[in-house]
């Protein structure tokens, strides 16, 4: 079966999340039915990532298998035609190379988290960002965020229902930008644990609102107890922002 | 009665406008009936512009009249409090100065105009942006908007159910900003003529697209005919960006 890579944006508000699951839409299950669609056969997705109900992505590399070889510009006009009205669009598609595999490949994500620090409430990014209604001071955000910064053991920032093997990961960014009444915390690592990114978030907003010294991060950190991590910020300011593909891939 | 002016952003995507109409919800309509539910009595609200269906406001500047005074966070707090779950929020309120009135002290408008050049539709920005499925060059569409800087008779960018009394007005600004995919367009005037943004940015879109060489929207304007103009641009990529108001206003 030939096998396309993707890159998908999509809006997650409507749906369960990325995974196909019998509970309401998904994202991966609303391109496989674009792409039976098109073929009239199965046409298995697999994405970089699996997001959460309401997580968006500006730009999840996801890969899908066709029963026969269309060119790439057809699979992604055919997908688009076929996604339509759901808010997912294909933005690029080409031929995969020999191998690729959108999970097992991948050597890289990056995550966007947006929040929105302002009194009122947002009319334009209602199901976009994150609201706190209070000022976040983002150097001490970003003084917090230092301490978790290469290989850790995140057990703090993890899910319950997090199935990875092990907690130990590395992250190698956390960027903090401001942009007027907006925080933007720009996360990379090779992967990622569930939930990682907004515990993450929720913890520093912590420490931007003051509640929490920046120091409290490491000590969050080292005691391996998801107890003493932060709220877990909501779903709808993060983003699955991009997937990176090294070597030959 | 004591006079608030409020700071207001708002998706116009629910609303037949900014105008109260019998037929359908307004964002003037639902401001007054928020002053309303906190005073018990009529709250008149009056705004720097009138916006189309569709169109929305990043910072609307209008005035509200209370029938007692109330300290100026209560006003914001209270009416955000009754906007709800309308996507209207009031930024900011202030106990206006003597004789303040948003519309006729009003120096200043300003406007902006995304478009979102690429091929694949827009999954997280649909309402936001309008859509242009091919590239667009922002330099040609800077050469042509050249042509309507400064003091003309707008005739060409005026819709037929314009109801002011001159078509000639003093536009100060046409800047061109690109974002990747996305093109912006930032106006600015003491006053517009209705349509008018819109009608300049349908008609640079042809420009950008190569459709028509820059020169012709010079050409398009010294015509002063309705029919020279390109296509009116879809209202929801139009904001209402901000409101100026000089000297001691």
């Amino acid at each position: 079966m030939p096998r396309y890579r993707l890159t998908v944006e999509f809006d997650g508000t409507p749906f369960v999340g990325w995974q196909r699951q019998d509970n309401g839409p998904s994202v991966q299950g609303a391109l496989e039915a674009a792409g039976e669609a098109l073929t009239g056969a199965p046409a298995p997705v697999v994405g970089a990532g699996r997001t959460d109900a309401g997580v968006h992505a500006l730009a999840m590399t996801a890969h899908i298998d066709l029963r026969k070889p269309f060119p790439a510009r057809t699979v992604r006009e055919a997908l688009n035609a076929h996604l339509r009205p759901a808010p997912i669009a294909v933005l690029d598609a080409e031929e995969a190379e020999e191998g690729f595999h959108a999970r097992f490949s991948c050597t890289g994500r990056s995550y966007l988290y947006r929040l929105l620090a302002r009194r009122a409430p947002p009319a334009l990014e209602r199901e976009r960002v994150w609201h706190v209604p209070i000022p976040l001071d983002e150097g001490a955000m970003a003084e917090g965020a230092k301490a978790l910064i290469g290989r850790h053991d995140f057990t703090t920032f993890r899910s319950v229902h997090c199935q990875s093997r092990s907690p130990v990961k590395t992250l190698d960014e956390v960027r903090i930008e401001r942009a007027g009444d907006e925080i933007r915390l720009h996360l990379a690592a090779r992967s990622f644990l569930h939930n990682q990114v907004r515990s993450i978030a929720g913890t520093l907003e912590r420490v931007g609102a003051g509640a929490w010294p920046p120091e409290a991060v490491g000590t969050a950190l080292s005691a391996k107890d998801r107890a003493a991590c932060g709220p877990v910020a909501p779903a709808r300011g993060l983003y699955f922002a991009a997937a990176r593909y090294d070597s030959s891939a």
